[in-house]
C-alpha cells in the first residue's frame, strides 16, 4: 500500500474543496487559531511513518485527551471504573445535562464530557501530583518529553466553561463527584488543554493500535483494557456522529473541538488528521472528509 | 363565618392523622426542625386575625420568598421580565435541568429554582444593596421589622446546593444570567433562608390578596400585578402537584420546603399553615391536609 | 357594566387588527372554513345576553368537546375516573406522546388528547349508546335540541387522525383503554366533530359557571365537580398557553382548533369567541385578543 | 483452534449457571418456549460448522429479521434508504416513542422497531409479493428453502402488538409511511415471525462475514454494503445494551426476543446462540454469558 501517495493525493483533494465548517469559538481562545490549517500524519505497526501537510503544527487536543485519561484511570483502577460511568453511547446530541439527570448522575460512558469529568475525578483521587503526573504519561505514550499544556486555553476556559462548571455541580448533587468542583476542573481544563500535532498524537495512541504496548515504552495498559478501549471510541467517539462515523469510516476513533481526530485500525495502523473548522456535529470538517477517503481507498475498516 | 373555631377543629383533626411526611433533609441545617410543630393563622380584608397552634414560631420560608422576589422585580421592571423568564407550568416534576436545556436557558416560571434565580440576578442588577433592600421590602410588607436571615440556613446551603450552582451556570452558559454565579446565589441563598412565622407570612401576602396594597403601608405592587402573580402561584405554584392543588383546595398559594404554605382568597382572606414534614412531592403533608379541609369547610374557593 | 356596548367595541378593535394567525389545516376538512369569520357571544348570570358578530354561525367545537366528556364522565363515575387520569398541567407542548410514555400511560389531564380519549374510553364503557347519550348530554346543557355532529368532519377525521390513533394504541399497550382503538376514537372524533355556535356553547357552559346548574335544566353535575372542572380549564385549557392565558386573561376556560374559546367567570357569566385563524400555539388569534381586551375592560378575573 | 471443543466447554458452564432470566410474555405465544433450551452453532469462511445444544431447534427469530429487511432494502436502493432513518445508536433504552416524536418521524437507526417499520414499508413499496418475496429472499441467504412464518406468532402479535400500531401510526403522522399501517404491518410481524434455528441463521449470516457472498448462491448485498450493516449490528444491534456488548464481545451481531442472538468475526466466522430467556435489557442471558466466553477464550474480536 504506498500510504504517502494516497496521503498527498487525499491532502490535495480535500483542500480544493470549499471548507464550509466553522472554527470553535465557544472556548475564546480556540477561535484564534487559522482556518486554513491541515495536516494528517500515519504511523503503521511496523515502524513505518507517512505525514501530509501540517503534520508538526500543534493544536489544543480538546476531547481527544478524553481517551488519555480514560486509559489511564482503567489502567489504575481496573473494572472498578465502571461503577461510576457507564459504556453506551449517548444518543441524544445536545442535552448531556438532562441524560446525566433522568439517569441519577451515572454518565452515560467517559467520552463525553459529564463522564470525562468523572473520569478526571478518579485520576484526582488516586494520582499524587495530578496534573503533572497526567501529563507524564501522555508524554510517555507519544515517547516525547516536549508535550505541555497550553496556559492560555486553560485560562480561556476557566473563564467560558460554565457548562462544564453546570456539568460538576450536577454530579456533585448525586454524589458522583469525591472532590472539589474547583480541583476537578481545574485538572480537567489541563488535560483538554495539552498542545499536540499530528505526530504526536499517532504515537500516543499506538498502543491503542497494537495491545496496549507502544513502539518504545511499556505502558500500563493490559491488552484486553486496549481492545476495550477501541470500543468504548468506536461506539462513543464522535457523540451523535458516532453511528454515521462508524457508518462511513469503519474504525474506532476520537474527535476534538480543536479540529483534530485519530482514528486506528487496530492492529495496522493509526491515522491522526487536523483541520479546525469543524460541521455541525462539532467534528472536523475536512478531517471526517479525509479519513472517509482513506479507508474507502485502502479499503480498510474493522468490518 | 366562625373562622376561629374553623381553624381550632381542623387544627385539632390533622393533628390525630398519622403524620407520614418528612423532614427535608438535603439542606443539613433544615433537617433540623422538630417534625411535630403544626401552625396556622389567617387574616381577612377586614383586618380580622384567627391562628391556631404553632402560628408564632419561625421557620425557613424557603421558595416562599420566591413570590416576594417574583413581586419586587416585577414591580421593578415590569413586562420586561418576561423576556428572560416564562410563566408556564413546567409539568415535569423532577428534571427542572432538563427542560431548562431544552428551552435554552428560558426557565419555565419563576416560581421554580431556575426561575427564581433569573428573578434574583435582576435584583441583584438593579438593587443598590441587593440583599438589604430585599429583606427591607419583605419587612415593609408584613409591617415587622425584627424579620431576619437564618444565617445557619444560608450556611448550609451555600456547601451543599450543588444542584442550585448547577443551574446558575447552566443559565450562565446560555448568557441569562449577568452578574456572577458567586454573586447571584449568595443573594439567592440569602432570600430563602429568610426566617418568618405563620402570621408575618400572611401578614406579607395581605397585599396580593388585596390588588398590591398592604393594610398599613403602600407597596409598589400594582393591582393587575398583584393580579398576575397570584395567577402564577396558582399555575406554578406546587411544582408538579399544582395541578392537583388547584383542583383539591382552588386558591392561589405557594409552599416551601421548610413545611409553610401561604394560600389566599382575593379581595377575602390569606391563611398561612407550617407543619416540617413533606409529603412526596416536597409540599407539608399537614399543610396540604388543613387546606383541602379548609376550603371544603368554608366552601370558598376562586372557581 | 354596558356589556352590549364593550362586546361591540372590542368586536371592531379586533376585526382591525392584521389577522396573522392560520387555519388549521391537518384536518382537511376544518381547512375549509372562511378565515374572516368572527363573532362573540356572552350570557350572564341573570339571564342577559349580549353577541357581537358572527355569534350564531356554527364551527368545529373540537377540543371544547372535552370540557363536555369530562364533565359527563366525572358525574358518572365520580373520584374513580382520577385512577386513570392525572390533573396536571402537562407542561410540554409538542410531545404529548412522550410523556404519556414516561408517565406509563397516565395522560396528564383530561384536556390533552391522550386524556380526553381516557375519557372517551370511560363514557363508552359506561354509556348506553355512547355517541346519542352524549349527543343528548351537549343538547341538554345548552338547552337546544338541534345540535349534531358534522359527519364531514368525522370522516376527515377518521381519514387522517394517525396520531390519534398512535395515542390510543400507546394508552392500549399500557393496559388503559378498556374498548378497542376503532371504538373508542369513532366516539372521540364524533364528539370534536360537534359543530356549534358562540350562543350554543356560551348556554352549554353556563353549568360550570352556575356550581353545575343550567339555566332551565337539571343538570348531573355537582356543584364542587363544576368548581374542580373550572380548575382543570384553568391550567390545563390551553396545552402550552395556559399560563399565558391564566396571566393575562384570568379566567378558567377552553379553547379548540375550529376556532372557538369559551371562558367564565364563576358566578357571573360565560363568554365564547369564534375565530378560525390560530397563533403558533393553536389558539385562535382574535379570540386571544378579544379575551384580553375583554377582562381588562371589565376588570374582570378570578384572581 | 478447536472450536468444537471450545463450544462443548462453554454450552457445558453455562448451562450449570442458575437461568436467572425470563422468557418473554409479551407476545403471549413466545411465553410458550420452554426456558431450558440452549443451542450454539458456528460456521467459519473455511466452511466448517461445529454445533453444541439445541442447534437444530427452531425459535422465533423476532428482531434478528430486522438485519435482514435492512439488508434487502439496502441492496434494493442504495444509500437512498438513509433519508428515511438514521444510522446513530439510539441511547435512550425505554422511549423509541418519544425520540421519534422528537426526531420528527425519522427513526434513529434500523434495528429499533421504529426504523425496522420505515425499513418494511420500504419493501412492502417495492417488491412484488412483498411477503413471499422477503422470505425467499431469507431462504436463499441461509440456502434452505424449508424456512418458513409461523403464523401462530403472527397471530399472537397481530392481536397484541399496540406499541407497533402506535409507531406505526406516529410514522404515518410524520409522513415517513407510505403504505397503511395495517399493510405495513402485516408484513412487519410475518418478517419477525419467521422460525429459524441456530443453524440456519449462523449460514444465512454468512454474507455479513463474507464481504456479502454466501456460501453457495449470489446475494444482492455488495461488499461495502455488508461492511455498514456490520458497524450498524455493532451500534445499534443490542437496544441499550449495544456498548455493553461490544465493550464485553467485541463483535458486531442482533439479538431478538425469542432469545437468539447472532455474532460474527468478519473474514472469520458467523456464531449464533439460543436460549430463550432475557435478562432485563432483553438479550438472552445464556447467550450473552456464552458469547463473552467465547470471544474471550479464542481472543476474537474486532478491536
Amino acid at each position: 500500500m504506498n500510504y504517502k501517495q494516497i496521503l498527498t493525493n487525499i491532502h490535495r483533494e480535500v483542500s480544493a474543496l470549499k471548507n464550509t465548517g466553522e472554527v470553535a469559538s465557544y472556548i475564546p481562545e480556540l477561535a484564534k487559531v487559522d482556518k486554513d490549517h491541515f495536516g494528517i500524519y500515519l504511523n503503521n505497526i511496523h515502524g513505518d511513518n507517512f505525514e501530509a501537510g501540517d503534520a508538526d503544527v500543534t493544536f489544543s487536543i480538546q476531547s481527544i485527551s478524553k481517551v488519555f485519561s480514560l486509559a489511564m484511570a482503567f489502567a489504575n483502577q481496573g473494572n472498578k471504573l465502571w461503577e461510576r460511568v457507564d459504556v453506551e453511547p449517548s444518543g441524544n446530541p445536545f442535552n448531556y445535562l438532562s441524560l446525566l439527570e433522568r439517569e441519577k448522575g451515572i454518565p452515560r460512558n467517559p467520552l463525553i464530557n459529564s463522564g470525562a469529568i468523572v473520569v478526571a475525578d478518579c485520576l484526582v483521587s488516586t494520582l499524587k501530583n495530578p496534573k503533572e503526573d497526567f501529563l507524564q504519561f501522555v508524554r510517555d505514550l507519544a515517547n516525547d518529553q516536549s508535550i505541555n499544556f497550553d496556559k492560555n486555553v486553560v485560562a480561556s476556559e476557566k473563564k467560558t466553561g460554565f457548562r462544564n462548571y453546570a456539568i460538576a455541580n450536577l454530579l456533585k448533587s448525586f454524589d458522583n463527584l469525591h472532590n472539589s468542583v474547583e480541583d476537578v476542573l481545574d485538572f480537567y481544563f489541563h488535560q483538554c488543554a495539552i498542545a499536540m500535532n499530528c505526530k504526536q498524537l499517532s504515537n500516543a495512541f499506538f498502543a491503542f493500535a497494537n495491545r496496549g504496548k507502544c513502539m518504545q515504552n511499556n505502558t500500563p495498559i493490559k491488552p484486553n483494557q486496549a481492545k476495550r478501549i477501541n470500543a468504548i471510541m468506536l461506539t462513543c467517539g464522535f457523540y451523535d456522529e458516532a453511528g454515521e462515523f462508524a457508518f462511513e469510516v469503519g474504525l474506532p476513533g476520537k474527535s476534538g473541538v480543536g479540529g483534530g481526530i485519530v482514528a486506528l485500525l487496530p492492529n495496522e495502523y493509526v491515522i491522526t488528521t487536523w483541520s479546525p473548522a469543524l460541521n455541525e456535529k462539532g467534528n472536523s470538517y475536512y478531517g471526517m472528509q479525509a479519513l472517509e477517503r482513506f479507508t474507502t481507498e485502502t479499503n480498510s475498516s474493522i468490518f
